[in-house]
C-alpha cells in the first residue's frame, strides 16, 4: 500500500480538499497509472454531496481519467511504462454473467466495481481519479491513442462513451438524422460524433445562445425548444434523439419529433418518474430508449474512432484548487465544455 | 352505386341494429368481396360508442373481414373471381409519403383510410365489414392463404398483424425469451406467433385461469402476474415482451423484466398517460416502445406465415343478432379468444 495525493470530499456539505488516499500494491495484473488529467463530471458532484446515496467519507471522485502508465504487474500484458491509458467508470466486473462476457461490463449482472466509492479488490472502498495515481487491472484500462491530447481525452472516458454507446447501437450515420437535446458536457460530445459518423446533426437546446458554438462543433441545424414552432416545423423528422437533459422534459413534445421507426434515448436520468402517452409511441414504431456509459471493448471503440476523426472533448484546464468553484459553474451550467483537472497541481 | 345489408350503430348510445350501406360501383382497380366472416375487435366497440372521438352515423364497423371476391374490375392484375381474400384496417393511404412508399401505409403520413369511419373516395364515409359486401382496391386487398379457415382467419387481419409487426420488428425467434402481457384477442395470437417464430414463449395474465389454453396454444410458461413472486423471479428475463393490455399496467414492475437490450412493446393504448422511471431503462439500454398494426405487404406476409405454421385465430362464431350481446361479453373479457360474426346471418 502506498499514498498518494488527491482531492476530495469529507462529508456530504463539506467544499472538498486537498488529501491522501492510499492505493494498494501493484499486482500481477496490474497497471500503476500516473494521472495527468482528470474531467469533472456533473455525477462527481452527485456523489460527493450525496444526492443520490448515503456516500461514506472521505470520498474522492474522477471517473474520466487520462494518464500515462508508470510500473506494471508481472502478468501485464498489453501496457508497458509510458503508454498513454484511461480509466473510465468501471475499474472491474463479475467478468462472469451474461453481460460480462458480452463485454458488456456496465451492466454486469453481479455488480461491477466502480471507480469510486464501490467496495475494491482490496477490501477498500475505491478512490477516484483526482489524484496523481490510480492502480487499476489491466482489463479495465484503456488506450489512448496518439492525437489526442491527454487533457481533451480524459472527458471521453465516461461523457464521450455516454454519448458513442446510444449513437451506435441505434445507427446513426450517413442518411440518419439525429438530433441532440441539450449542448453541454454530454451533448458537446454527442454532436461531434453523430457528425462524424455522418448524420445529419441537429441540436434542440432552450435558447440559440451557443448556437455558433454548435454549428462550429458539427451541428448541421440549431433550434431553441422555447420556441414552439420548432416543434410543429421539426415534427417526424428524426431517426435518433439523444437527450442528455437530466431535468424533466415534456417527452410527448420530444416524442412528436421522431419519424417513424425512430428512438429517443436517454442518457440523462431524471430523479423523478416520467410520463407520456402511449399513443405516441404507436404512431410509428417509435420507441424510448436508455443508455449507460458503455463496455470496456466499446470504450476502446469509441477512443479510437475519436483520433480517427480527430475528437476530442472542448476542455477548461484548471487547478486542483480550483474544483470547488468548478462545481458552482457545473451546477450553473457555465462551463463550454468540460473541466478538466490539471493533476500536477496536486503534486 | 348498390345497397347491402349490414349491422351498425345509429347513436354512441344504442345497440347495434340491422341496416343496409350503400357501397360504391366496382371501380377498374376495385375488387368486390362478398364477406363471410368478420372479427369483433375491441376497438370497434370504441369506436361504436364514440369512446374515442366523436363518430357519424350510421356506423357500420368491422376491419377482420374475410371471404371470397365475387367480381373485379377491369384493371385487376392480382385476383380474380373465387379467390380468398381478406381486408384489415385499412382500405386505402396516400400512395406517396415516405412511409407509404416503404410499405408501411398504417403510418401514411397525409392519413390513411381507415375500413370504417374514414372518407372514402367516393366522398363518403367507408363502412365497415358487418356488412355482406365489400369494395376495396385491389392494393388493400390481401390473399387468405389455402388452408386456413375464413372465419379462423378473419382475426388475423388485426388481431395476428398486430401481434406478428413487434415480434418480427424486435426479434423474436429461437434463443429469445418472449413474455405476452394479457391472454385475450391479441394476446392468443402473440403467443401463438411467437411459438411459431421459435421463440420461448412466457404468457403473463392477472391469474391462473387460462393456464392450461395458454399452454396449449404455445406458450412454455405462464404466470400470475397478481402473484408478487412473479416479478421477483422472472427478474431481467425477456428480450421482448409484447404488452397486449390496454389498461395501465406498473411499467417499471414489467420494464425490470426485462434483460439487458430488452424492449417492451405496446400494442394496447390506454388512453391515460403512462409512468415510468428512466433509471428502469438505463440499466441495460432497454426500451419502450409502441407498434401499430401493420403495413400491407407485413399483413400478406404474415398470413403466409400463418398458414406455413397452420396458424389461425380461436374463434367462437356468433350470428349477427348476437352482436351486442357480444360486446358486453368481450367487455367482460368472457371470449376465448374472439368473436367473428357469420355474415352468411345477415343475408
Amino acid at each position: 500500500m502506498f499514498t498518494v495525493n488527491a482531492y476530495g470530499a469529507t462529508s456530504a456539505t463539506e467544499p472538498l480538499v486537498p488529501m491522501t488516499v492510499d492505493r494498494r500494491e501493484v499486482g500481477p495484473h496490474d497497471v500503476l497509472i500516473e494521472v495527468e488529467y482528470t474531467g469533472i463530471c456533473h455525477s462527481d458532484i452527485h456523489h460527493a454531496r450525496s444526492d443520490w446515496r448515503e456516500e461514506t467519507y472521505p470520498l474522492v471522485p474522477g471517473h474520466e481519467i487520462a494518464g500515462v502508465v508508470s510500473e506494471v504487474g508481472s502478468d501485464v500484458t498489453r501496457y508497458a511504462v509510458g503508454d498513454r491509458v484511461g480509466v473510465g467508470c468501471m475499474v472491474d466486473s463479475c467478468r462472469e454473467c451474461v453481460n460480462c462476457r458480452k463485454g458488456r461490463e456496465q451492466y454486469c449482472l453481479k455488480g461491477n466495481t466502480l471507480t469510486y466509492g464501490s467496495l475494491g479488490e482490496d477490501g477498500r472502498l475505491t478512490q477516484g481519479g483526482y489524484s496523481t495515481h490510480i492502480v487499476v487491472t489491466e482489463d479495465f484500462v484503456l488506450r489512448i491513442p496518439d492525437g489526442i491530447g491527454l487533457d481533451a481525452a480524459a472527458p471521453l472516458l465516461c461523457a464521450g462513451i455516454t454519448s458513442y454507446a446510444p449513437l451506435r447501437r441505434w445507427g446513426a450515420g450517413p442518411g440518419k438524422k439525429v438530433a441532440v437535446v441539450g449542448l453541454g458536457g454530454l451533448g458537446h460530445m454527442a454532436v461531434k460524433l453523430a457528425h462524424a459518423m455522418g448524420a445529419e446533426v441537429t441540436v434542440l437546446s432552450q435558447s440559440l445562445k451557443k448556437q455558433d458554438d454548435g454549428l462550429r462543433l458539427g451541428a448541421d441545424h440549431y433550434h431553441a425548444t422555447s420556441d414552439p414552432a420548432t416543434f410543429e416545423q421539426l415534427a417526424g423528422s428524426f431517426d435518433v434523439i439523444v437527450n442528455t437533459v437530466s431535468a424533466r422534459i415534456d417527452l410527448d413534445a420530444y416524442l412528436s419529433l421522431l419519424a417513424t421507426d425512430g428512438i429517443l434515448a436517454n442518457v440523462g436520468a431524471p430523479a423523478e418518474p416520467v410520463s407520456l402517452n402511449v399513443f405516441a409511441l404507436l404512431g410509428g414504431q417509435r420507441a424510448l430508449a436508455g443508455s449507460l456509459i458503455g463496455g470496456i471493448r466499446e470504450t476502446q471503440e469509441m477512443l479510437d474512432f475519436c483520433a480517427e476523426h480527430r475528437i476530442g472533448s472542448e476542455v477548461e484546464v484548471i487547478p486542483a484548487e480550483k474544483i470547488n468553484e468548478a462545481y458552482e459553474r457545473v451546477l450553473a451550467s457555465d462551463v463550454r465544455y468540460r473541466f478538466v483537472i490539471d493533476i500536477a497541481t496536486l503534486s
